[in-house]
């Protein structure tokens, strides 16, 4: 075999006929020998995507036997776990085992890590048959190995707090470092969050008001999660409302103090998009974390209604993002109690 | 009936159930009594949407008696013009009929106008079945009327250009009002085209250097686009890559003097995210104005190759975005010339 020279996107380990990023691909070379600027990891646990589980679940009708042997199957043909119904991966924990002489990660062996690119692009190899996981849930404990590329991304679990909580915050760490981007690119801006009492929703709220709001709103579903969110101390004001229902989202965020300068959508349902641009004020931002966000109806949503707004793509990606959110949690008790409370409900 | 109160969104002409902004509804009210934020045109001409005139030619097998047919059809079931396969309307030109006492677009009777807010929200009742037309192109010459909403968008077409380049330059003016207030936000970025030759590209590419960018690339997929374009004058630099295969997008970009500040995509094929992202520097941002833009592929696609760029959703409305689109065709030669070639391989 031609020995490639390695690159950064991990182009080197595609094994597809056409050249595609390793998330687009449908095999990855998984060999055990690393690249300069690779790192290997020795896998404690998978974190299944949720979406992609609850396929699996559904597919086999909850038989954890044959979501197992899927998973394993899966991960064979591809050399990643990429649900190939959803697209989606999830994430992974481990500890370095090698670190090639030219990554530029900062990593060193022995160090505990969660990776947060997604498993949907990282070379995985499963070696115990995944014998220690029942298939009933998203956290599979595993041993085996993954490989990072020189433009990858794992974050060192902290000492001082458990690590499902760190996990369940890195999971969704993009989100509140891109807030406080925006919000600081404002002079003390009206920030409303759109799902303002889950995981992203309440780290954002927190970074909204560290980064500077001058007011926060957070809207929720029903009235159950308004008390939880009231009870935190996250936000100014808490509104319930439909956030598919563009002009009951409109009315409350107004009747609350909106319109907001930025408003931050993170409820995973379809059809949120005219409501926040019309929550949204002149020259305002609106920035999407959904993934069930339409390009479309963006782009055609504030064109029809005129609406002079900027409209982020929610990356996921932010330098120090990881450490941003830890500190939010450890600053906030509001934030941890919501956290530790969700942790304990899918316990 | 009871008199309801108007919203600028023209909510209160939805005659359907559930709560939904025009655009979504399934029928629109197309009384023709205004509310007083009104505006009431008289329609002379229909431009439809290219992607719906294909899907009908495609349907009807070229019978332009049947496609004919079919828009009276879907104008009289739905009381606005929105293709049910493809969801896409268009736009149309007509006169200002009458003017309700609150309308904020500032028109008087008599302006001849170009509306820029899609026919998918515009309440339309076509008054002549459409006689003077074939069937057999998007040019639809039609009598009839059309409604403006408070929050609505319509341009009087300029005396001094024909109103076929006109309406051709306004089709797309969103896209260098957004690219010209982006490359303002860098000290003499380097911008990069994706698809710098067609209509949206070539005048985002004018707005670049108008709004001071240091460098412009325009990316094409082939030689014979490329010449045009290095005859336009428009690009510092003119390259050819296929914009679907990221590395090479990234290296030719990379070639002509990037990574880029800012990239602006303007090519409607899918899978140009992960190119698109390779191709910007650290901070850089990317403007995707393609509607074959993946909002999970930009999102996911950043967060993979950990790459820290603002990437918005391409807004096609910016005030002034009209009046700027056409000054820009007035001032570069290269643009005018372009947009010519175009109109008349289209005759």
């Amino acid at each position: 075999m031609v020995a490639l020279d390695s690159d950064p996107t991990g182009l080197h380990r595609v094994l597809d006929d056409t050249v595609v990023l390793p998330q687009a691909a449908q095999r990855l070379d998984t060999r055990r020998e690393l690249w300069p600027d690779e790192v290997r990891i020795r896998v404690e646990k998978l974190n299944l995507d949720a979406a992609s589980f609850r396929q699996l679940e559904r597919k086999h009708a909850g038989d954890g036997d044959a979501v197992r042997r899927e998973v394993l199957d899966i991960v064979a043909t591809r050399g990643k776990m990429q649900n190939p119904e959803t697209g989606s991966g999830g994430m992974l924990v481990g500890t370095v085992e090698e670190v090639g002489p030219r990554s530029p990660l900062g990593l060193r062996p022995g160090d505990r890590v969660a990776t947060l690119v997604s498993l949907t692009l990282t070379p995985l190899v499963i070696e115990d048959d995944l014998r220690s996981w029942d298939g009933r849930g998203e956290q599979v404990p595993c041993d085996g190995y993954a490989v990072l590329f020189g433009r990858s991304i794992a974050a060192v679990l902290p000492d001082d707090l458990p690590a499902d909580l760190s996990l369940s915050v890195m999971d969704v760490c993009g989100a509140p470092a891109l807030t406080a981007r925006v919000v600081e690119g404002y002079d003390a801006p009206t920030v409303a969050v759109i799902g303002g009492g889950g995981k992203s929703g309440s780290l954002s709220l927190a970074a909204a008001r560290h980064a500077g709001a001058g007011r926060t709103i957070g809207v929720v579903p029903h009235e159950r999660e308004a008390t939880q969110l009231r009870e935190s101390g996250l936000a100014d004001e808490v509104v319930v409302a439909d956030a598919r229902n563009p002009i009951a989202l409109r009315d409350a965020v107004t009747a609350a103090g909106g319109p907001a300068d930025v408003t931050v959508v993170c409820v995973d349902v379809p059809g949120c998009e005219g409501g926040a641009i019309l929550a949204t004020a002149e020259r305002g931002t609106v920035v999407f974390f959904s993934m069930a966000t339409s390009f479309a109806a963006a782009a055609l949503g504030a064109e029809g209604l005129a609406a002079d707004v900027t409209m982020l793509v929610g990356n996921g990606y932010a330098p120090g993002h990881a450490a941003y959110a830890l500190e939010l949690l450890r600053e906030n008790d509001g934030v941890r109690r919501l956290f530790e409370a969700r942790l304990e409900a899918h316990a």
